[in-house]
């Protein structure tokens, strides 16, 4: 067999065999397949597409391509959850100290931003000292003893899928169903979490602009999932506007720390809570109300707040910095309401604008200004006047570019807004919740 | 503008424009787009297609991606002729002393063998001394001095069909028509030809497996060289058994210089001389009849003969070995008929039996044995008796290999052959001729 072979089937629409995929996927991990035959295998599963079965033999052969973090050796259940990426989504950093501080163990492992979309790893690092390059044996070590660790996987993990999305990234192939599957679910399925939460996001500052779209990629990701022995739920979730009022890791930080301190209440903190529930009642068998009851009681008695601290500690940050706030940088603009009517807030827009003040990554490896970001002074669907402020702007460098960037992510009109559901489908539940 | 782009457009099943497709080949040409870039291009192409405009524009891109060689500046009709590859197959050996002993000037750009194909460069280089790898100025001086140069093109000539080949080389990309057509006409585009003659094989021994599909890429290559002002015209032509008697470069160049002493003739002769009329009507506007006499009087004066001399010496030869036979490698084993029955050769087994051989290129700037190759002493569809001898399998190391495959190459039966027409279909001339 050869690389080349497998090329060939998938280009002549043939289904390939558990042992077509597994060579393939050895070939990209040990290096001897070349670029140019990843993008070629690539294109021809992104215009040929996939089976299930393919995709699911895809991503197990990815998983097993590296290394894998071993399973703790302590009892009880871990969690996890991942999003598809979007604009002002810190719920990793909300809920994973909230059910930690219930004694779900979360091992998180998390990405870095890219693009118009934040990274949790980023906004993590907003916090002096802390380190996100935990090595397996610490990562273990972290959820075994403070309940919870987050951290990017290391490069020896999923290798296969770091070759592949590095091609693909350059050859206008990240937009396939079966190749986003088993790129997020191989590195789900290294890891040891037994309860994996999606947040599939639909909308102008998602990948999938359709709900319909991202309830088919959810849906086959937690198929995957479920085919490999683990416990699966996926929240289809609106992407169209921010989800919360800040843009940029300092800025996102500080509104975490707002809604874990009970001060806000936004989608943001709406659908991590939610997310949080779901993970409870998922891991400990509860109802829906008692999870509630818990995971509001988390907030409240300021745990959840305080389980942040001893993460941040853990990984080498101060607990203390989590009832501080961090600085925004100090070049700053303000964007006016230039008419009066219904605001509109475009997330991508908004990311692209992030990106441009220096506070998101304009490509891989790219460094990133912590204190620079934007925000939101209104939201979207709000009634503004003319002249009021929509939003505050940050950089430590220019921020002109990226002040005229932010003025084309808001509309102001006299039609209503089109409100699509903040969690269109929720797929593995055993009530459907409402937020 | 980005590569990105073009692919992303492209895989969108959407027709390039003109500025993106110079955009892209401009790319390719000067190493900005990635090998990986590339093979995501070639796959998208072939699976989702190219209008002939595309084509067209991606030929002509290619074209002038590299340097050209100068029109010779002497006055006359420039000639060419290609082959889409096949197995025992040296028409361009002696068309173009016919045509270049008739007054017709042959500008001929060759290739090398590869794989089961033979090159007309490795053959000619069984005549000691021989160089293919003329500049620019030398090949349009031989032209203009001795009436025909035969040479591989540069390296720097189509440098974007050089890259674009070695990737599709090795992910599945080679069998596009559209991509085949540009890279085959980008080379006849960057030479100076005025009337090109395509050969394009379908078969057992070819890319194009039917008539059908070998027509559809012979008339989208007319249409191409028609547009860029050259004269065309092409043959589609059977490559189900190989063409002549023997395979390998001194086995086939003692069987050129045979056909041009006139002692022998078969389908290689038959088909060359088809195409030095052809061409030689194309060239000097005269009738089939008198093309049919002039041809087969340079072959019977020994004119032609006396040519292929001439442009072995203008080309670092010896003029007097055309005169001469070349030896055959010193071990030899001989296959005998199994059985008794009617005859058929599998010009692919054969083909692939040289390689084995080592008369032939398992790999791009792989050496080749000149003396290594196989004497068929049955045609296909003759019927042939248990014991007597089918051909005779020469190499200069370890012939067992070779010999084993070459007999997979023969099949003996009772049933009578399905013999296909070798000319199956005639494009550009104005009268239809039969072989």
């Amino acid at each position: 067999m050869r690389v080349y072979d497998v090329i060939d089937a998938k280009k002549n629409r043939r289904a390939l065999t558990a042992e077509e995929i597994r060579f393939f996927v050895a070939r990209v991990a040990d290096g001897s397949a070349t670029d140019s035959q990843i993008a070629a295998f690539c294109m021809a599963t992104l215009l040929n597409g996939m089976t299930d079965e393919e995709c699911f033999l895809l991503t197990d052969a990815m998983a097993a391509s590296g290394e894998r973090a071993p399973r703790p050796k302590g009892a009880g259940v871990f969690a996890d959850k991942h999003s598809t990426g979007g604009v002002s989504d810190s719920t990793t950093l909300i809920l994973v100290p909230v059910l930690a501080s219930l004694g779900v163990k979360c091992a998180k492992y998390s990405g870095r931003g890219l693009a118009h979309t934040g990274g949790t790893l980023d906004k993590l690092e907003s916090f002096a000292g802390v380190r996100v390059d935990l090595t397996p044996a610490q990562f273990e070590a972290q959820v075994e003893r403070v309940g919870a660790a987050v951290s990017g996987q290391t490069d020896a993990t999923v290798p296969a899928d770091k070759r592949m999305y590095a091609v693909r990234d350059v050859t206008a192939t990240v937009d396939s169903i079966p190749l986003i599957a088993s790129s997020v679910m191989s590195k789900k399925l290294a890891s040891f979490a037994d309860v994996i939460l999606l947040d599939v996001k639909y909308g102008d500052g998602a990948f999938m602009k359709t709900p319909e779209e991202a309830e088919k990629l959810a849906r086959l990701m937690t198929e995957i999932g479920a085919r490999a022995g683990r416990r699966m739920l996926a929240a289809v979730t609106c992407m169209d506007a921010p989800l919360g009022d800040a843009v940029g890791c300092n800025a996102e930080v500080n509104e975490v720390l707002e809604i874990l301190r009970g001060e806000k209440e936004n989608d943001l903190s709406r659908l991590s809570l939610f997310h949080a529930e779901k993970l409870l009642q998922a891991a400990e068998g509860v109802s829906a109300a008692e999870a509630e009851a818990r995971v509001r009681e988390s907030v409240r008695s300021g745990r959840a707040l305080d389980k942040l601290g001893e993460i941040v500690a853990a990984q080498g940050g101060r607990a203390e910095d989590v009832y501080k706030t961090l600085p925004m940088a100090k070049n700053k603009r303000t964007v006016f309401a230039r008419k009066s009517g219904r605001l509109q807030v475009f997330a991508l827009a908004l990311g692209r604008a992030c990106a441009a003040l220096g506070g998101g990554r304009t490509h891989e490896g790219g460094g990133i200004d912590h204190a620079a970001g934007i925000l939101l002074k209104k939201r979207q669907g709000a009634y503004v006047k003319e002249g009021e402020p929509l939003a505050e702007i940050y950089s430590s460098a220019d921020v002109e570019e990226g002040a005229a960037l932010a003025e084309s992510a808001f509309c102001i009109s006299e039609k209503k807004i089109k409100d699509r559901p903040l969690v269109y489908a929720f797929i593995g539940g055993k009530e459907q919740s409402s937020v």
